[in-house]
This record gives structure tokens, C-alpha cells and sequence, in this order.
């Protein structure tokens, strides 16, 4: 085995092998794949969705609720387990309110945030109670003109674009100039016009951030949140009935990355939360997550239709590639490529003997799933897996591209 | 206006001004916008498509023929457009044989080329007679099994893996490992091979890259393809009945970009032609374009539903984004974000009078359209035009993505 190869990030916990082959909740790779009926297919496993959950819930304070982001994975069964987890769903499209609809949740639970939301978009929200976490002061005034011509009283965030933001994320959200949200000095006029137009005040939503794995930089972050929040509503001479404190512990998908400590975070805002001042007695806060509680709980299975050698590489050529999973193939929001976890699903016990390629069926060298990843020397048929494929997977690549369509789906 | 705004890329000749606004083929983007019902929008010009491969054709030798790649685009209009204009359709996957077959498109015109396919892709295009561009030894034999199960001649060429690139390629496909086609020294054997089994013999395909602006890289590239298909034809002993020489002619999308100059690449192509040697005398010459045919026929409107400050910059929210145009965001196959031409199509006569950030809908940082873009003032409810849509836009694209779904697509 030569000294050359790329290594490949942590395969999550929880999978294991079974007859030589990755299981999932102990159905073997090769089961997988006959009761989906075809591949490339995703895998998500609904235990180790309920085990986060609840490994979560164990090490936050119990005041603190859970909101699930559905844009990491909407898959309607997807979508219902989680529903079943959590205190509440976070939309960022009217799509997403009808998905959310469709599943039986109630909209009562439902914030909805997105810089660009069209006039139609906030009335579908506003007729059927959502939260709407308004994004502009533009935005506001579309929101009550709407809601007065509905004769509905609607419920009214506002989104802040901290001037802070969480330090090494994987995606900033807040410090500086940005799309997102309204510039925190503005927020406290912003907030009195809503509760002096008579509409249903609902709070903040302050997100700075996501897939953080640096435990003490989301500590800070929810820190500056919470002062900040305080100072806001004191200006504006408000409440505060919720907090949405956003997201931001993030998942392990590289050589090196480590889990975030979700103990630690817990234990400081636990000691926060006993400090808060009067103005938060009342307050319900909420951390929104999406990819921390789906992301390691699904996984991308492809199939091998060719191997072949280049110039003395291996290249093994599966049925799958970016078009459904484009953020593995490193062509989205990353600047150098790095391997994801990767593994011969169908040989998960053997040696990993040589070094290959891993390579998407499109006509395209963008289309890489591995980079001279050290595997178990497979052939034709075997199946690869590529792992943390439950969030921004399947509706966050271009399933049409080249004529390919869709992977298939299923929740075990 | 401050100095500090980013240039844009070029704007593609053809489009005009009426009425105030971008107007594609004579219609202005208003009329445009009501025919289709809604924005975001795509707009193909038949006519535009038209002139280029019209203008190429008077550039190139007479006995070059053209292929267009479908997977530029395969917009069903499109698509029927193209295939009367062009010498033969080049696709990469089944999807894409089934696009060609609704479309009545003859197979005979057809040839397949594409790393990873399936046993049931194979076949279907041996029974419709497409000429299928094998990658690897590996798919011949799957490809004459197949062909005898079916009791069929099969069609075959095989695409090379050349040991030299296309230089200053936006993508390039050859030298070195790649997962693309056989190695050079590999094809005189297979192509003994294919013959000897009594398959329909059709030649080499011989990508180098995509995407290039200088034509003197075209020039050396095509030389070499003409070179190397030589070598191989006379060390195999087989004729060359056709030789697709790939594509490589890119189109400005950038700041600082220019169009590729054609005539030269035609005027080298010809005295290479008329110097050939004998093995060459009844080859058909070939060249494989996609997005040069299409990509700057094509426009992307999608209307600001948000204007909006944050720390003194001006941001401009559209109904659109990544999720239609992701090259535009910077995120497909790029290191370095630079700006896709844009415009604001309602006022496409008005000075250029104010620095604006055009971004899509969507909640991510990523989902940028244009940075510090000079654009004359707008207002919510005008429509933004992102150049240089008609390639690699809409397929390529995750629609799904946070539950936006497709744009509309009209050819005008």
C-alpha cells in the first residue's frame, strides 16, 4: 500500500457491520439497497435521529427548546420523525410551509426566516399562524399591510443581524454587513412599530452562524446573544416571550474534526440561564439546529459500474455522484476539496489494502466523491458509502443535472 | 458613486434596449416576464442560438461538422431548436437518450459518452442505435455482452484519455490520471478488439477541455487531437470512420473576459485538414459544443422582493438565487468569486448610479448573485437580468433546495 493516499474524514457512530457489510439500525447494506428497489439511494436512520435528540435535550437545560430546521433534510418521513422530537420547525420558504402543512404540523410551532420572502409567501404564513422572523423593515411593513387586509393578527419576530459573529463557523451569519436580518441598532424602533400595530410580538431570532465545532465559540456566541437580546428589548421597551438563539454546533466531516463538546455549551448557558435578568424571566428560548441533528444520521449509497486504471490510478465509477451530493464532491461553499467519510458499504470489514478514486457517473471533473481514499480493494457491483449524508444532501445538489434525476430515499 | 464597487462580466452581444428595458428577440423583459406567469424566469433566444452556430459554421472548414452537447441544455424547446441546427447530438446519460428520443431526434445522430454507465443505459442506447463513446475496457465487453444478448450490431468509438490538455481551460479533461475515456496507449488494442468482435467501428473521441478563451490553446489542442487520432488509427490498423475532436471554445463570463476568436481556430483547422494524410481522407470531423452554442442566448430574471441597508451597503433580495444559478453564486467548480454579468432588465438604460449586493432568497450566505455590482438605483418590484444563463443554468442547479423549486423556462 503505497504512502500517497488522502485521508478521509470520521465515519460517524453509531453504524456498524453485519455480515461483512455497513448496517443501519441492523439492516445490512445489501438488504438497504432491495427495499429501496434501486441505487444511488439515501439512508436515514430515525434511531440515531431520536438518540441525538435525546443526547442533546440531556446535556441542555431544561428551559431550553429545540426547534429543527426542516432546509437540512425534508424528506416528508424525515420531516414527521422529527416533528415528533422536537418543540418547534423553522421554515425558510413557502415551499417549506407547505411541507410542514402537509406532514399535519401545527403552524403554531412553525417560524418561518428568509431574506427574500414574496407578498405571497407572507400571507400563506400569516393565514395559517406561523411565526414569521421578518427580515427588513420593508418586510414588516409588507406584513401588516397583508395581515389588516386578511384581518388577521400576525405573529411577528424580528430577525437581528448581530454585530458579532460565531467565531469559526463553517458559514457566518451576523458580524458586519449581510442579507440577513435587521442591523441590531435598528431592531428596538422596529420592534415598538410592531407591538404599536397591534400585531402578535413574538421576539428575536439572532443567528451568528453554523457548523461550528469549537465548543467555547458557540459559549461566546450565545453570550453576545443573550446580552444583546437584552439590551434590544430594554431600548425598545418591550417583552421578550422567545429567544430564538440560532443554531450553530456543527458536525464532524473532515480528516481531523472532532465532535463539538454539546456538555459544555449546555453547562454555560445552564449558568446563564440562572442569571438572567428579569426581563428573560417570562422568556422561551430556543436553539435551531438542523444539520447537528440529521446530518451523521444518514448515509449515500452508490453503486461501483466500472473500475478502471489511469496512469497507474484507481478509479472506481459509481451509479451516483454530485449531482446528489454536491457538497461531498466539494463544489459547494468550500474552497479546497477535502474527503468526506467515505467506505466500501458492501466490504466494511476488509482491509483497507489500496488506494483509489471514488468517482460520480457524470461527464465532469468536478464530480469526485473520494481523492485517493485508502479503501478494500472493490470491484464492479460493491457498493460505496459516503457518509453524513443526512442534511443538505438530497435537496442541496442538482438532481437534474446531466439527465440524471433523483437518488432515491428511505427512513429506517 | 464610490470607487469601491467590482466590475461585472460582459454583457453578450444581442440583447437590446427597448422601451427602457432588456428586451431579448424584440420582446421587452415586462412582456417577457407576463408570457411565462411568474419570475424567476430563464429566456432562450432561437435566434441567438441560431447565429452562433451560423457564425461558427461560416468560421470552421466546410467539412467539420458540429455536435451540440445537450447537456448545456436540455430544455425540451431548446433541444428541438438545436437539433435542427447541428450535425449530431452528444449525451451522458440515459435521461438524456430519453430527452433526444421525445424529442424525435434520430438516434443515428447520436453518440453517448459519460464515465459511469449503467448495464440498462448500455443497452438502450445499442437498441436505438446511438453510437455509444466507451470509457474503459471494462465497458466495452459490458457493451458487446449486451449487444449480442439483444442480437444487434452495436455502434461503438472509443473516447481516449489523451496524455496532453487543453491549456487555460476552465476544465480540463485530459493528461494525466483521469476517470475519463482509455489511456492513449491502451486504444490501438481496443480498438482491435472492437472491431475484431464485428461491432460497427466509429472512431475516436477526444476531449481536452473545456471552456478556453485563447484560440491558439484550441489551435494546439485540435493539432494534437488530429496527431494522436493518427497515431492510434495507423498503430491499431483500423480506419477513423469519425473522430469527435471535443469542444474546448468557452464563452466571457468575467470581468476582463473576451470572446474566443473562431475564424483562427477555423483557418488552423483548415490547413490542418488539407495537409492530413490518407488514414484521414473519409474521416467525418467532429467538434462536441455545448455551452458556447447556448450559454449566452440564454438570460435568468428574477424580481427584488427586498431592497435593504445593512452597515451602509444596499442589498438587493430577488425571488431568485443558487438554487437556479449556481455557477453565478460562485459556487459551482470555482475558487475565486468573481461577478457574472448582471443588469437590472426594468431599467437597462438608467445610469449606473448606486453599489448594490444582488442576492437570492435563500438563507445562506452563499447565495449571491452579484457583490458591490455598480446598477442604477432599483426598487422592489424590478427585475435583475444574470447574463450567461443559457448553459449549465437551470439542470444544473439544485432547485430543491430549501424548498424553492425550478424557475420557469421559455425560448423565445
Amino acid at each position: 500500500m503505497s504512502d500517497t493516499g488522502k485521508p478521509v474524514g470520521p465515519i460517524p457512530t453509531g453504524y456498524e457491520t453485519r455480515d461483512g457489510e455497513l448496517a443501519v439500525d441492523g439492516q445490512t447494506t445489501s438488504q438497504l439497497v432491495e427495499r429501496a428497489g434501486r441505487t444511488p439511494l439515501f439512508v436515514y436512520s430515525s434511531a440515531m435521529m431520536s438518540r441525538r435528540v435525546a443526547d442533546l435535550r440531556a446535556a441542555m437545560p431544561e428551559r431550553l427548546k429545540i426547534n429543527y430546521a426542516i432546509k437540512a433534510n425534508s424528506f416528508a418521513p424525515v420531516l414527521k420523525h422529527m416533528a415528533g422530537l422536537v418543540d418547534g420547525l423553522d421554515i425558510a420558504s413557502g415551499g417549506e410551509l407547505d411541507m410542514v402543512r402537509a406532514a399535519g404540523i401545527d403552524c403554531a410551532r412553525v417560524s418561518f426566516a428568509g431574506p427574500g420572502k414574496r407578498d405571497s409567501e407572507l400571507g400563506n404564513a400569516i393565514r395559517h399562524g406561523a411565526t414569521l422572523n421578518l427580515e427588513s423593515e420593508g418586510e414588516a411593513e409588507r406584513a401588516l399591510a397583508i395581515a389588516e387586509q386578511l384581518g388577521t393578527t400576525p405573529r411577528l419576530a424580528i430577525r437581528v443581524n448581530p454585530d458579532f459573529e460565531l467565531k469559526g463557523s463553517g458559514m457566518k451569519m451576523g458580524g458586519g454587513a449581510k442579507p440577513f436580518g435587521v442591523d441590531a441598532e435598528r431592531v428596538p424602533a422596529l420592534a415598538r412599530r410592531i407591538v404599536d400595530a397591534g400585531a402578535e410580538w413574538r421576539g428575536l431570532h439572532i443567528f451568528t452562524g453554523s457548523q461550528a465545532l469549537d465548543a467555547d465559540a458557540v459559549i461566546d456566541a450565545q453570550a453576545n446573544v443573550l446580552d444583546l437580546a437584552q439590551r434590544i428589548v430594554e431600548k425598545a421597551g418591550v417583552s421578550l416571550p422567545k429567544l430564538n438563539m440560532g443554531g450553530g454546533l456543527g458536525i464532524p466531516y473532515f480528516p481531523g474534526d472532532t465532535p463539538i463538546d454539546a456538555q459544555r455549551i449546555g453547562a454555560a448557558l445552564d449558568e446563564r440561564f440562572a442569571a438572567r435578568s428579569d426581563t428573560m424571566a417570562d422568556t422561551d428560548f430556543f436553539i435551531e439546529l438542523g444539520r447537528y441533528l440529521v446530518g451523521e444520521a444518514g448515509v449515500y449509497l452508490t453503486r461501483i459500474v466500472d473500475r478502471k486504471i489511469s496512469h497507474g490510478e484507481t478509479y472506481l465509477i459509481t451509479d451516483g455522484g454530485l449531482h446528489h451530493q454536491l457538497a461531498a464532491s466539494g463544489n459547494f461553499g468550500t474552497v479546497v476539496r477535502r474527503n468526506y467519510p467515505v467506505a466500501i458499504a458492501t466490504r466494511f470489514d476488509e482491509e483497507k489494502a489500496e488506494i483509489a478514486n471514488v468517482v460520480g457517473c457524470l461527464c465532469t471533473p468536478l464530480d469526485r466523491l473520494a481523492d485517493k481514499a485508502h479503501l478494500p480493494p472493490a470491484e464492479v457491483g460493491d457498493i460505496v458509502a459516503v457518509f453524513c449524508a443526512g442534511a443538505y444532501g438530497a435537496s442541496a445538489s442538482p438532481s437534474a443535472f446531466l439527465g440524471q434525476g433523483p437518488a432515491a430515499e428511505i427512513m429506517v
